[in-house]
């Protein structure tokens, strides 16, 4: 089988350089185009960015000119890190003229019409996209902070329901782009808010754990109140949770049915899939990002401390690779899981 | 008035460290004497001391000989920032020689007719000690994470009652004295445990904001849900909280009440008292450690980010400074409160 | 004596505000312009900067009206931090138009009839100004890195000669400004390169212990090598240096010659004058930023490990607070000299 | 072949966990003992070891039970990351026992019949084990700081000679095991200090430079001056150097002859080689801990801003990944290139 010739828009962002690295020696994608705003594009790629990867620009990439985004594009898969200011309207223009836009900006992602996918969780949203006016589609995945909740709360869901949930988030610099944070501003400290950020951790998740229902999804019903940090670490958003339940469950029971959570990527072994989508951990002084975000790949959602909570009834502290799972990693299992399902060929 | 002889019982230690530069030039204690443990014990304080304060030893300390936690003391007040090894026989048996042990421990807070006091809050608590079966006196604040809390919830209770409370901080590495916290397991990291301190949290603002009752507290009935981790931030505890009330109000009504909190160390201007124990700030990204915990002299509780919470009513993001009035400061406002209120004299 | 008034170029950025602090309750010198941009011009300073400093915004600055570079000032003394893509034209223009330009920007520091004061070493080079063709006049201080090394050159030169100096330089992220270094380069990084540093470190010292020889100076022959680094500290160079000696010195009288050095600003007991502009310490792992930027107020150049150099003669190392002696408090001293000295009155 | 079966001494510490995660898959090497202190002895050694390392204890490693340095071992290498203040004996003793031990402590190595070698540099120096009058040998590699000091000369001696050097370090927190730096010593500051450290830079690199001279090695003559210090970095070494050269060179040709540098870990492709032992980057902010310790599996020595020094000759950056190439890998490419010239089988 050829690869499925893809395009990275947004590719000399954080993201975008995300998706470079994640992407190299895929077995069903290849990395077509290069794409980016104007400033940067007729430039080869290593020269239009400014890169911040802990390996250096892939041979293949670093002297292939980079496109912009006015320009057609003949790849099948475009995957976005698009900037806000633009990915809106750039995206529903791609999805028009007949590609698959699988996408990690927040623009679209609230669309009635557009799903939000997390593959383990709610695969069957995929099939929404009929309804999109488009020749292509628009796919999208979450909020990285949004993503280990996402996570943590949909086995417990099905299980036992979930009726409510607080999160206090600490996350880590990288999930600001570049330039980002100045140090000035985050050496030493914490800034106890990040521009809507809330907003999004506590609407996407009802919608991940919604139901299809014809043309639109139901959304879960449950609140989620949020309270965003900005911490002085490298990679890695720490959540701490507190959750009340539908149904009484003891803690065993909770880490039980988190620790047996599979869904459609494992089953289907897709490429980029954990073996394991959430990892329990019994260190009582972990996760940590120091030292978790890398297990399987950077892919999985690891949960530690979990234990009654006296005011709801389960808490627990969750982590994960924002700029992996919760970002450019999370698009990519999108588009395998796509592929695995038909929707691309 | 001559000034009141005063001891510092593990006085080499991070938090003995930071009573002695609080009390240069108090009006009312001179520091008489300097204890520490036997392997500090007979060296001048210059020497016995892993200074770590941004100031240098005092002079008048620097060649002041320490001496031994078993030798006969002097002093009327004993400020104590043992180590809880060795705190709960060495605080009982100067209290029964005598002495008030105005103490920073953990040891004894608990016990019944030990007061937890924050003097803004609960002064008539003081009152208990006339149960103690010593010829002097134990006197405690409490734990540096529920001081903050503690504050923030006083004047809700009061105005509102307090039904519930869900706190994750996130607390400098100071907290955990010297040498503490390892860096390798701290730079760019999260630490989402601290030994014995969620139990702290969860049950010490109960017995503040308690009622006396005879010879003993009635503590505060309702629950606290602390998660509690640690953060590269040098000095200054962080800490977001969600909270219940039993009577419904509105972000503008819990401000207000907030900003207007006052106590007896406002009404008798006591020396280390702030103006304002709660600051409330309207700077949606306060408040910070490197920025705010210096307001005051470190002495006051900074609340920002007043909002409303979806699952419990109000939520809000409040800081401290947790070496100053989460420890020695707090410990000193104590013995102040005492000599002004008759108690010490 | 009536105050002088003054005013603060580029008063919003990280320069400008550390004037703001400095200059609170001067005995001699009052803020009565505030100076910057077009796009602060018109607002309130408070609104105007994204003010990052550990005191509040002054209350009678923050109302103050910002004016805009191009205005017409009244204020005797200008201090300038303008950044160095304005500062070369703005202050030429404000020196013609009478003023007293005190500045800390690079832009006429190496200019023929300029000079470049540190007023316990060359007071005397003040003179040159009168060779100016302004109706006013240009001052300038040294760039922060040069500062300390300056300051511990000056009194070995004079006692027994330099003839070359190796620096490396260990520098805070706060003397990038704001938004200066992004957080992404700088945790836990070393970044072994800051634009144009290294030639002012190679050049600046020869100047400020040059000659005055007429209408110039003769720069002092001695050759200077700098690697200048960027470390993750926020305030407070720390810098290596190796130096050879033009006559034998032991260990000992290099520490007594550095210990004993005074200038006029000590006889003349200025202001904002250290005691004692260099501190000697003989603590084996001192000095460190965290701990020693502070001492006398951020205006003392601390040196310490001085000790024999295989290589060249003496080595040691030496640290300064890089926004107070090495930035603001510099040309605060430069002006309180010149006051002294009678250019200004 | 079958796997030679290596013991690793101080296995709990932090040299001796990167001893295990290098020797994963190791082709010639398999892990039969695992040795620490008394303490450690007797317990699984996922029990007895503090694990820092970002991959989880190997299944086969966790649960081997640990041996007391007291113990017979049956091992024939003996990778040894002992503290200084017991390997010396030990040391002694093994090798007395018939074993090989290829060390990383300093103890044994500036002893006259004992090689520090570097197999790119002086492979010929293992040949004065023969010296030795133990059954088995002690074989050393060199102090972190001093790896890449030696690694950036080896070439330019042999080019140009060397005829002194300039180094200052800024070390990672990494290199000082666990605990190692308390974090209130290195947030946010720079140690300018760190214990013996100086003395080894100073003096190792003339030895592996030297010249086997039949019962043992000429030192090279050239004098070198170190000034170390310690960063809040987590991995790599950084150090700055200045050279003065027998013979002048450019810095195009210094570039040259850094770039083409082979030994005969490169000829004989030893499984822990780097393809090129030092790496000459062009980009003129790096190298950088951040970014470039991983190149090459770790094992590289990677140069950057290579100029004219105005002092000695040529200056330039240099970095290395401290506890691989500086410490445990150092030690695992000593063994592979004892077995390629067939001193052990």
């Amino acid at each position: 089988m050829s690869k499925i010739p893809v395009a990275i828009l947004g590719a000399t962002g954080t993201v975008g350089q995300k998706f470079i690295v994640l992407l190299q020696n895929h077995p069903h994608f290849e990395i077509r185009e290069l794409v980016a705003s104007p400033r940067s594009a007729g430039k080869p790629y290593a020269e239009a960015a400014s890169w911040k990867q802990d390996i250096p620009v892939p041979e293949d990439i670093a002297g292939k000119i980079v496109k912009s985004l006015d320009e057609t594009l003949e790849s099948t898969i475009l995957f976005s890190g698009l900037d806000s200011s633009v990915a809106g309207e750039a995206e529903t223009r791609f999805a028009e003229a007949g590609h698959f836009v699988i996408s990690n900006s927040k623009n679209h992602r609230m669309d009635k019409d557009v799903p939000l996918v997390i593959p383990e969780i709610n695969p069957d949203h995929f099939e929404i996209i009929r309804k999109q006016p488009y020749k292509g589609a628009i796919i999208t995945n979450s909020n990285c902070s949004t993503m280990f909740i996402a996570m943590a709360l949909a086995p417990l869901h099905k299980a036992f329901g979930v009726e409510a949930v607080q999160a206090t988030t600490m996350q880590a610099i990288s999930g600001a782009g570049y330039p980002g944070v100045p140090s000035i501003d985050i050496l030493g400290n914490v800034v106890p808010f990040i521009g809507g950020e809330e907003d999004k951790v506590e609407t996407e998740p009802q919608k991940i754990l919604g139901t299809l229902a014809g043309d639109h999804i139901d959304h879960a019903p449950f609140p989620v109140s949020a309270q965003c940090t900005r911490v002085p670490v490298f990679d890695g958003h720490t959540e701490t949770l507190s959750i009340k339940l539908g149904k009484k469950a003891s803690v065993d029971e909770v880490k039980e049915v988190l620790r047996n959570f599979r869904g459609m990527p494992q089953e289907k072994k897709l490429h980029s899939a954990p073996e394991f989508p959430i990892l329990v951990t019994e260190q009582e002084d972990r996760p940590q990002p120091a030292r978790d975000i890398w297990l399987q790949g950077g892919m999985s959602t690891v949960v530690g401390r979990v234990r009654e909570c006296p005011v709801l009834d389960i808490k627990m502290t969750i982590l994960g690779h924002n700029t992996v799972r919760g970002a450019a990693g999370a698009a990519i299992l999108n588009a395998e899981a796509m592929v695995a399902l038909g929707y691309i060929s």
